[in-house]
Parts: structure tokens; sequence; C-alpha cells
């Protein structure tokens, strides 16, 4: 993408209201634009990262076996009185009514939905296990929005909901969440922790909280630090095997890692070793809950189990911050000078510079490289601007670009140009010839 | 995927309430499930064919140089009271009150809150030409929501905003999203023909909609039938021309043809020969419209033009009914034994049926093809149900898949599996070794 044909209003100004570093750089660095409180427009830099979020979340959902759907984000509240929590939920639940006088509400979550759709189609075992996912726009009526898309109204969340037919399947499917939860997390490049939660206005009795340490965090947790130590990595996973998740999960949860709800001051110094104990702050990015039959058995959502017998269904809901988990990341990539992408959701994996907008030589090389990187498949911001060359460092510093390459007439006299990598701050030159090759290589893109 | 494992609730009975084919279908092959009036989920096999052609659409808009972004859903009561159209639009907007009582309202359209962005941001024509588009559901409270997802409340749209220094800049925009959309039509294997229409409460007077011929259709139509004949097929497009794309313009909108609004029947008789005169019925699916200076004089969005001159930016805004396009494809394509998906959408482009399911022989056949097309890149959905082979057939059949193999003792004794075009009804045999490149091939997949 050519900058000059790109919309990218960066601004010089920090907004007043932009009190922690992710707001204040994503408002920067032109990924976002407030339409109201709490409210955002994803500008084209901002949605670039947070499609490729959503990507990542919905192949490791996949791969965990679970169906991609689509539930509307405007729900009737007669599903809410069904189960109660119409009046129940609060000033949090923004509620509508139509020109009929029918009363809807925005979706803050989707419990009851997706088992009005489960209980309408689905009445054996032998359907089972099921779950379900979506990724979709909710709302909450945040009393004081805050922190950009972090603690923003209207949001992106991916949820998921199981159904089992009993509690040990259902723990299987609480077990799968967690690992495909923590292989998500990976990929985005964040060390994310399960911590055991309190279960809030979802109900049950078993729930862990994913956080992303970060000290601007609303949230103080008290953890091993050895768990800092445990990567999931390439681990092939069976995902239809209960031990192997099982043991996934024992790993992740053994060491003590509590929110301030759960946090247990004495077990903690009985448990772990004084030099190990750590108290910090932290984003949530996830929970998962398992709740039984809370609402299966209110709104009749019963399956005939394998003796014949008509039971209510285990269920649980598993949800991820997509659009939070924007904010999440640049909390913990950036620097004073601006965001440092993790590659797997970096909006362009390079940007490339024209040093000298009027030497002959820069401008071919440029256009050169421009074609040989978007051949060999790298998403390049190419900044084609009449800038000088320390407001073009400065930009593509403050968008974190995990690379970027300066074309300018001294290295180019020498044939080269000159690779930055944002995380490490270390540069290098290259042969102009095979600098995109040497690139691609370097990204890991297999040979075209 | 193996249908064990799907959730893909096919419905015996035609729901009393459906109306048109592509609502019953669609509600037949478990595609899609009401939550209220006009309200819809997307269960997973609606929601591939939703995502296939939004993705199409997206890919057209980014080859014709438009920028996606994303606005939310909900927008503040404030910026349309700016415009005017609060009080104007009437009883379709959904108004909402939040918890501070301050005024929103589910955007149905959004000329208002780009244009706020527009001036936000932008002040000069060197960073004109713009095009901003995105992919958003939107609300329109229809006093009687029917049809299924053709005239629902909540819909999915992708809609896109230009912004020019003067008209013919614009006009080059409107052209520009005119091409592109027929060649999104014509990739969702779609006839749509531009039509002279009526602006409504977008304004302007300047606008074409696009129209599928349907017996079902909402509007009435009046066409030369030789626009049937013209096609653009790979025609290579270069979007910055504006002599090329104004041309594609004058070939597609010099045939007569118009909605029932813009009709002139002695203008009909005169210019169409009577053989070629046709009245139809018709599905809108999409329109583009040139307003000019409409929202930016009122808003205050100006630019500087090269003469130094602050003028009020020009613009126009083109709308495709994406989750309405799912109907009306089915509504081009289907027969009374259900959906017959183009390619292109086709939320799989195999069916795989196992016509024994207590033959060593025909089950291993099919793991071995269920392996080998998902190897070659085929989207394959398998039906290992224990099902006669009779209702395995009115399945597929149903769902529309454009391929269909079928594994069965009699075929496989000959070493032999048949395929059914879901098109054209041709069967044919192959042997079971080379079946599923053969597959490929007439599919047109590359060898991987």
């Amino acid at each position: 993408m050519r900058m000059t044909r790109y919309f990218l209003p960066l601004l010089k100004e920090v907004p007043s209201d932009a009190q922690i570093a992710s707001h204040q750089l994503m408002m920067r660095a032109g990924m976002i634009r407030q339409a109201a409180a709490g409210i955002y427009s994803w500008l084209p830099l901002g949605l670039r990262v947070m499609q490729k979020i959503e990507r990542i979340v919905v192949e490791e959902q996949t791969r965990a076996g679970h169906l991609p759907m689509l539930m509307p984000t405007l729900q009737p509240a007669t599903l809410w009185e069904e189960s109660g929590r119409y009046s129940d939920y609060g000033e949090e639940m923004l509620r509508i009514t139509d020109r009929h006088d029918r009363k809807l509400l925005y979706g803050p979550t989707n419990e009851e939905m997706i088992t009005d759709i489960f209980r309408e189609h689905v009445h054996s075992y032998r359907d089972l296990p099921l779950t379900l996912f979506h990724v979709q726009w909710k709302f909450r009526d945040e009393i004081r929005p805050r922190y950009g898309v972090m603690r923003g109204r209207e949001f992106l969340m991916k949820d998921g909901y199981n159904f089992d037919v009993d509690q040990d399947e259902a723990i299987h499917a609480y077990n799968r969440h967690m690992v495909s939860y923590l292989r998500t997390y990976e990929r985005l490049g964040l060390q994310a922790i399960p911590m055991r939660a309190d279960t809030g206005p979802i109900g049950g009795n078993h729930s862990h909280e994913f956080l992303v340490l970060a000290s601007t965090g609303e949230s103080r947790v008290h953890y091993d630090a050895a768990i800092l130590d445990l990567k999931l990595k390439d681990a092939a996973i069976d995902y239809d095997s209960h031990d192997r998740c099982a043991a996934v999960v024992a790993e992740w949860t053994t060491p003590y890692a509590r929110t301030e709800e759960t946090h247990d001051a004495t077990v903690f110094a009985d448990r772990v070793p004084a030099g190990r104990r750590v108290e910090s702050r932290a984003i949530e990015v996830g929970q998962i809950f398992y709740f039984g039959t809370k609402y299966s058995e209110v709104m009749g959502a019963t399956v005939t189990n394998a003796a014949g017998q008509s039971v209510p269904v285990h269920m649980g809901s598993h949800g991820i911050g997509v659009s939070r988990l924007v904010g999440a990341i640049i909390e913990a990539h950036h620097d004073d000078r601006g965001i440092r992408w993790p590659l797997s959701v970096a909006p362009f994996q390079v940007g490339l510079v024209n040093l000298a907008h009027n030497d002959t030589g820069c401008r071919t090389t440029c256009e050169q490289l421009y074609r040989e990187l978007a051949g060999l498949g790298l998403e390049v911001l190419y900044d084609d601007r009449d800038e000088s060359p320390g407001a073009q460092f400065a930009s593509m510093t403050l968008i974190g670009l995990p690379w970027m390459v300066a074309v300018g007439p001294r290295s180019l006299a020498g044939g080269e140009v000159e690779f930055t990598e944002r995380a490490s701050g270390i540069r290098s030159s290259h042969p102009h010839e095979t600098a995109a090759r040497h690139l691609a290589d370097r990204i890991g893109l297999p040979p075209v």
C-alpha cells in the first residue's frame, strides 16, 4: 500500500482524554476515531490489526472443533425474561423499544439466544458434543467508558458455548477452550496467565480469566513467577483427547495465579516460595465458564441421554475480547516512540521508506523493492510521501511495523539498503538486489 | 467437515411464514434461524455463504482502490441533527437512549459519520481522491419485515463513500463503483442490471440501482433485452482511467433499463424495438449515488483546492446488501428440490456421500477421498451419518453443493465412484483412485 493512496491520519498531539499508552498510540497512529463515549470507528490501519486478531482467534477455535456461526447484535427481551436476567442485568444492558413497542436489547452476551437455538434443534446425546461460537459486536453500557477500546461500550467479542451430555464432557469442553485460548494468546504474541476467577453475572462455579501483565491493567493479580516459563509452542494437541487437554490445563493451573477476587494470602504464602511471589497489575483478555445446567434447566434445553432419559444439557461459555486485544497487545508491546507489533498481528509486515524523493535511483529502487516484496507475499506500507527522512522514520516507528527498509542515496551508492528491526532496534545493510528475498527469509515466508 | 460433527439442522417442514423460495430454502437447509421479526441468526452453513459473498465484495472494492475501515453500529444522534436527517428519517430509524439519557441510533447508513471522520482529518485536495468503505450490520425498523433475510431489519451491508475535489472526479468515483459492482455481481453468479433510480432519503440526483431478475422481486422493472448479453468477464479495468471506466458505464447504461419510479413508457416505446421490450420483476441488490455537496456543505467538510480556495468536498455513497445477496442468489439459483449454489459462493464445493455405512470398502474409500479432496484444497462436506441413501441424496440436493461424490458398493465393485453436478444434474463415473484430482481439475484448482 502506498501511503499517498492510504488513509492514515497520524496525530501529533496526544488527545487529552487518552490516559494509557495503548489509547494514546492508537489515536496517534490513526487506528481509531471516537464516535461517541466508548464507541469507536476503526480506521484502515486499526481494522487490519483487529482482523488479523480475529482470524487467529477463529482459526484456533476451528482447530479445536468449534463451529463458527453468527448471532445478531439485537435480541428480543423475551429470551432474557425466560432466564430471569432481563431484570437482573442492570443498567449495563442497553434496552431498546422498536416501532411496534416490542422490547429488544443490544446483546452483552448470548447464553439465552444460543440456548434457544439449541433447544429448537438438538434433542439427542448423539448430536453432542457441540460447541458453537461467533465473533460479533456486543454492547455494555459502561457507566464510565475509558482507556479507548480497552473498556469501550461497543466491542467485538468472540463468544463460544459448549453443549454436553454431562459434567465430565462439559469439563472436557472447558479444558479444550483453555488450551485453544492459550494457543491463541501465544500466537498473538501475548503471555496470558489463566487465573481462577469469580463467575459474576454469567453464573456457575468454575471459571478462569486470562490476564496479560501490564502496569496499566485494571486487575490486581497474584501469581507464582514459575508460570511465566510455561509455553505451549507448537505442541500438537489432540483436542478429542480428554487426558491430553486435562494435562495441559493441569500444567497451567497448578502454579498459583489468582485475581484479587479469588486471592488467598495464606495459601499464596504457604505454597509459593517468597522469591517467586509476584503481585502485579494485569489486563483481562478472556474468560471461560462452566455453569452446568443453569440456563438449560430454566429454558428447557434437554437431550435424551444414552439411557433414554431426558436430561438438561450441560453448558459453558467462553469469551475473548477481540477489540480489547488490540489495546492489550499494544500495552505489552510498545516503547516511548511507538508501537512494536508482533509479526502475527502487524498491520503490515514491512515499511518501505524513500529518503530522497528527488533522487531517481532511490525512487526506482523503492518501486522495484515494493513490487518484489509484494510478489513474495509480504504486506508492505510504502511511504512515498514527500516528507523529510526524520518525519518518515518517526511515522514508521510510531506505527510500529516489525521491519523498516530505508532507501537513501548514501547506502544506495554502495548498492545497499538499510533494514531496521523495530523490536530490537538493530540496523543492518543489505545489497538491494537480494534485499526482498533476504527479508522474506527473515520473516519466514516460503519461496514462491 | 464431517456431518456428524457439524451443526446442520435440516427442516422437513416449510415454515408457514416463509413465502418465497429463498426464505423457505434457507430455513430448510439449516442456514438461518429467526431471533425476532426481521432479525436472524446465521447458522454455520449460512455464515459460510455470507462470508464468501463478503470476501468477494471486499476484494472487488479493494481492487478498485477503495479502503476498508469499520464504523460502529451505534451512532450519536447529534451527527444526524447536524445533517437534518434525525427528524426526517422517520420510524425506520431505531432510536435508542443510553443510561446517561444520551440519544443514540442504530445506523441505517453512514453518510453523517463518514463525513465527520473526513472533516476531522482531511483538508487538502492533495489527499484526494479518497473512498472509504465498510461492511457492517445496519438496522432499519421495517414496519413489516418479510422474505427472510431479503427484507430483514438487522442486515449486513457494504457501504462506501467517495470524497472528491470536484464533480468530474466524483463522477469518476461513481463510474468506478459501477464497474466494481458489475464485476462483483458477475463473480457471485448473478446477472445484475444497472437501472436509473430515484435517490430517496440519501439525496442527490444521480443514482443507479442494481437489479437481479426474479419473479419474486419486489421491484417492477422495464428493460431492453439487449442488456442481458453484456458481460464484463475478466476484462482488465484500469480503475485510475476515467475514460476506461466511463466507457464501461456507457456500455451498460445505454440500453434502456429503469425501475418503476423512473420508467417512461414513451421513451421505452420510442427507443426499444417491440421484441426486446421486457417488463419483469426484480430484486434490488445494490445502489450507487452521487449527491455532490449535500452533506459536506451542512457539515463543513471542505478541502483546499489547487487554486488555494476552500470548497465543500463532492461525495457519493454506494451500497451492496451482503446478507440480502444470500437470498437473491438463491432466488436466481434453485429448483424445486433445493438450492444450486454457484461455485464462487457455495458453502462447500463438494458433498461426499457414503451409501453403505456398514461396507468396509465404501467407508475406507470415503475416508481416503475425504483426505485427498481436502489435501487438494477443496471444501468438502462429508455425509458420514448413518442415513438411507435416499435421505442423503435429498439432503445434498437441498443444500445444493455444486458437486456430489457418491460411494456405493455397486460402483465401487467396478473401482468407480459417481459424480453428480448439481447445476446440470449430469452424472458420471470415475475411477476412485483419480476421482479427487479429476474433480479438482473440473473445479479449476491448480495442482498442489
